[in-house]
Parts: structure tokens; sequence; C-alpha cells
């Protein structure tokens, strides 16, 4: 086999090696059809097949209740943005956004878009959202607190999800879905881009409460309403056959090869604590993120100039080693530890730092 | 290799063989990258030579000027049916629909439900959609004329394309983009959901003309915006790469192996004419849609009755021809012979055709 590159890209990211082997080697033939898994009716069994099961395995994964419905839409957690605001604002009442970086700031964008009553009840952008703040009062009469779970760009995560005291609490989880058991009672919502723990690019999972689609309204474009998609069990029109097929062995390699949530997020804390012990015993790595408020899924972190870290991008490439560097927005290095990444690539990461650091100083 | 079926699937549908083996081959590592397809980061620059590449081969088969962009959106031609009327209607000037099927009456309900002002005006519907209607008349006042260039149901398609009479055309290509030869200019937009003529499904191909996006509000939600696909180049957020990668692969394979659009087209209509030509000289296969207006894409027939049908279709199946059951909501039968689908696979297809005849006779 050709050689895997150490892949820390935050997102489309590294899947499983055994999921993508799986998808090459049956690409041409999916279960004996003669045809590609790309060829097959979104309409047939052997389809109806793959979706059924991607959705079973998120409701165990999850450990999801029957009022619980998990859905498939396309358009990213981006689109998500606007349909929350569209679909589970309640008449005359405000909606609640904390903000921790630019994807919620994205969100609360959306929401404002429509004229919804926005109140953002806590912000981190004082110190650039390197924390998770923990001080903040939620309107009794929300319709909803919004909060994204991870933040990839600085590098920080909830740890403890906040209290909604019965408001109906929603979640991008984009960046840290999948990555360790939740309790999902508290949430009306749910959603996550696949590209990073579940799947291919091209559509997002969103778990929605029964009680939350009493709010749809009847008057919005049907491909943006909660309930066509669950009344069409995600089949209104046609799906991204192939991605849904990718989360669908993604899942199934989480729940039998890893052995569920509990196990994943074991994997997970070794994988970061690695890093984050290298740059906590360092003298040219320093952590963005605030020590309280670290990612388990994107550890960032800066050299002393940007000429060394353009250096230490570089190096690392010629070593195998991709996607270090920042996001865009704040430059800075990045390794991404989403699900997939395995032990043996960190390792390999965490032994390349060292290196450059015996050799920078 | 195994054997492939002949895939005659509505959509989802046949893909080039080439294709798929290329996809197959190169599917752990991607131009020596190490990393699946599936696991770049869409900002890289392997995945801008991806999309530039498919861009380009889109202008250069439709022959586009430069004052067309071409994008790529999530949520099918069904997500364009409520971003068409949404982004594009002048204020206080009505929207012109020309009615011919299901998908054309989908289109006309999203832009019902925005209020705009609709008129229908002209529709088949009074001898089931089986033709395609030629006495309208066109508002010079519209914001557009919408129209579905090919009815994938009954099997109609649009030779010639109705005269706007200065009105921009709108067009649902969904089943026959790149089937043929256009000229697009009398068009402010185009629109086709992949997964029949250029890919995987899960992405929407969108041919944009420049002055039609002046006419976006600047109040909708971003990810519902034109103007925002278009300043970013299709990656406001992450887009579906693997479709994305998978269109340019057959759209390098319609310019490089078939030879251009007039050639497909030559070859759409030798496979057209050996089923409509045993169609028209049996005692148990009869045409659904008129013929004049018989799409080159979808070929529809009913056999004597349904007990019949049901055995033309169940033989069919062992013998390797997939997909010929008709839409759900006409029954009969329907032979889908998009770009992918091979002389041999319709060869085939007509022999059995053939054989049954004699067998049933």
């Amino acid at each position: 086999m050709d050689k895997r590159a150490h892949n820390f890209n935050a997102g489309p990211a590294a899947l499983p090696l055994p999921v993508l082997e799986e998808i090459k080697e049956n690409f041409l033939n999916f279960h004996g059809s003669g045809m590609s898994i790309t060829e097959i009716s979104h309409r047939s069994s052997l389809f109806d097949e793959v979706i059924d099961d991607a959705i079973g395995r998120a409701r165990r994964l999850l450990n999801l209740g029957d009022d619980y419905h998990v859905l498939f839409i396309q358009g990213g957690a981006s689109l998500q943005f606007c349909m929350i605001p569209m679909n589970l604002t309640l008449p005359g009442r405000p909606v609640n956004y904390i903000s921790t970086g630019i994807w919620s700031i994205k969100a609360i964008k959306e929401a404002e878009i429509q004229g919804k009553d926005v109140r953002v009840i806590a912000t981190s952008e004082d110190r650039d959202f390197s924390y998770i703040p923990t001080d903040y009062t939620v309107d009794k009469q929300a319709s909803y607190l919004h909060f994204t779970s991870n933040n990839t760009i600085v590098g920080t995560q909830w740890g403890q999800f906040p209290d909604g005291r019965g408001v109906p609490l929603i979640s991008d989880m984009s960046s840290d879905i999948m990555s360790r058991p939740i309790d999902v009672r508290p949430f009306g919502l749910i959603y996550a881009g696949a590209q990073k723990n579940l799947g291919p690019s091209g559509v997002a999972m969103v778990i929605i409460r029964e009680d939350m689609l009493k709010r749809v309204p009847d008057d919005l474009p049907t491909m943006l309403k909660y309930t066509t998609v669950r009344d069409n069990k995600s089949l209104f029109n046609t799906p991204p056959t192939f991605a849904i097929y990718a989360i669908g062995l993604v899942l199934a390699w989480l729940e039998e090869t890893i052995g569920g949530l509990k196990e994943m997020e074991r994997i997970n804390k070794e994988k970061a604590s690695l890093i984050y012990g290298l740059i906590d015993n360092s003298e040219i790595y320093h952590g963005i993120a605030e020590l309280k408020s670290r990612s388990m899924m994107n550890v960032t972190f800066r050299l002393p100039d940007e000429r060394l870290e353009q250096r230490f991008l570089t190096e690392a490439i010629k070593s195998g080693i991709h996607g270090l560097k920042g996001h865009r927005s704040i430059g800075g290095c990045r390794a991404s530890l989403y699900n997939a990444v395995t032990i043996d690539s960190v390792r390999t990461l965490v032994e390349f730092m060292r290196g450059f650091e015996e050799r920078s100083v």
C-alpha cells in the first residue's frame, strides 16, 4: 500500500483507513449489484438498508430515545445557522446565543438577518475567544440557547455543557460529535457538518427532538423545513448517497472496531494529552487556548515568531505531517485530532515537534 | 472485473466506467498526497485544482462566455426551486412558469409559498404531461421564464427552447444537461442536480449570468444568496468535495473520451432511436410521451397490463438489466439513457425487449 500521510487537517479530515479501504474495495460493485454505490437509486432497498443502518448506529452510539430523529441535510452546518432560527423561534420570544468564536458569530448573524430578537448572553471575545465563558444567565423566555460545543479555530471546547434551565439547548457539534458520550436530553437540536468526525463533506447530521418539530412554521420553503426532512426520512429529494454510505461505515467502525464513544473519548484524551503535555513542557510551543477550556479535538499553539512557524510547517510536511497550519483568521499552528487520527500519527507529530524544538533552541 | 449491471436508473444513475475506475484506483492516495480525496482540505491547492478543472471543463463544453459563472451548490435542484424566486424576482414584477410535469409543479409551488406573482403561462397537464406545450405568451414584464428542459417522469423534452422574447430563461436541466450542445445566451440561469448526467448526488451545478446577480436582495440568509456562492467560488463553506471531484472526472471523460457535446448528442440520439424504433414496431410496448415531445434521455413505455409489466421488470433484472421501473407517480416502464449509459447496454435492452415480446405474444 502507498504511504499514508499523517493527516491533521481541520476538515475535511482524516477518515479511518479501514473505512477508506472498504469503500475502495466495493466501489465498482456495491453488495453484488454490479453498480457503484454512486449509481444506485436512493429509492432502492439497497440504499434503504444503508441509511437505516447509519441512523440506527447514530441512535445507539448517542443513546438516543425514541423522541429524537436523526436527519441528513445538505448544506453543512452553515445552512443550519439559518434553518435553526427560521424553524425554531417561538413567536414573540427571544433566542439566546453564547459566542465562543467565528462559528458562533456566523450562527448569530443568520438569526439577526431574519430579524429575530437575538440576545448574546455571553461571549469570550474579550480575550480573543481563548476560553469558554462560565458566567451567563439564560432568558427563561428564550426559544432556545445556542452554543458551539467545540471551537476549531482557537481550540476551545465545552467540558460541561451550559445549563439551559429548561430552555432547549441547540448545539453546533460539527467538530466534536461522536468524540465522547453526551447526555442528549437537554438538547432540542444537535447538528454537525460531517467532514470532521463523521465522514466526507457535503452533508450535516441533524438530531432533533420531536417536540421542537411542532414549532416549524407552515409557510417556509419546503426544503428548509425540518418537518419535510423528518416526514420523508431525509429522502424528500435525492440525498448525498455516497456521503451517507460513508458515514454509516464510519459509525460502524466507531461502534464495532473502537467499541463506542466511551472508548473513543479515552483514546481522544490520550491523543490530546500527548501534545498538550509536550507544549506545557516546551520552550518554543505556546498553547493558544486557556488551560481550562482546551479542546480535545483541535490543539492550537504558536511558535515564538512567524519565521519559525513557517519553518515548522514546511519541515512537518517534509516529514509527511500535514494540515498543521492554523486557520487563516488567526494564524499559528493547529493539530486537529478527530476520531480517525491515530495514536501513531499523534506520536509521530510529538516526536517531530520534540526534534524540531531541539534543533531550534 | 465483476460483471457490470446494465443500469437504466433515473438518478442516481450510471456513471462512466473509466471514471469509476479512476476514483477507485486513487481512492487512498489522491495525487500522491497520501490522503484520500475525501480527506484533503477544500482550502488546499490540490482541491483548488480540482474545482478549477471542473469549472473550466463545464465552461468549454457549454461554450460559456465570460459573463457566466459556474457554481456548485448543495441541496440539489429542489433547493434551487426556492432559491430562484427568492433571489431573482424583480420587485413588483411577475414570474412566468411553463408546467410540463411534477418537477415544474414543485418549482412553481416554491415561488407561490414565497408569495410571488406566479403566472403559469402554459401547461400540458390536460394530457397528463405527455407533450411539450407550444402555445404560450410570455409576460414582457416577467422577471424570468422558468421551464424544465427534460421531464424524467413522463419522458418529454424541449427540442427547441421557448422564446423568452427578451425575458431571461431559467431552466431546470437536471436530466439533460451536457447531453447536447445548447445556446446559453438566452438563459439567465441553468441548474442541474448532478446525479443524472454529471456525477454523484449531493450537489447542483448552477450556471448564472452576471446581470442576474444584481437582483439578489441583501437581506436573504447568507447561504441562500447566489452572490455568496459566486463571491467565494463555491467555497463559502465546505463544499461536497468528493462530488465535485467526480463531476470533474465525468466532464473530462465527456471532453476527452467522447469528444464534446455534439458527439455526445449523436450517441444519445442513436441510443434513444434504438428503443423508440423497437417500440414503434411493437405489439406490446406503447410509448407514453407524444411523438414530437419524446425525450432522448428517458424513454417511457407501457405494456398491455400491469401483470405483464411486472413480469417484464422481473425478467429484466434476471437478465442484469436494472432501473426500468417507471416513476411511482405514473407507473409503467422507463429506460433512462443518460450520457454514461453505453450503446452496448442499450443494445442488450433492445434484444431483451424483442425476446420478451416474442415470448409473450
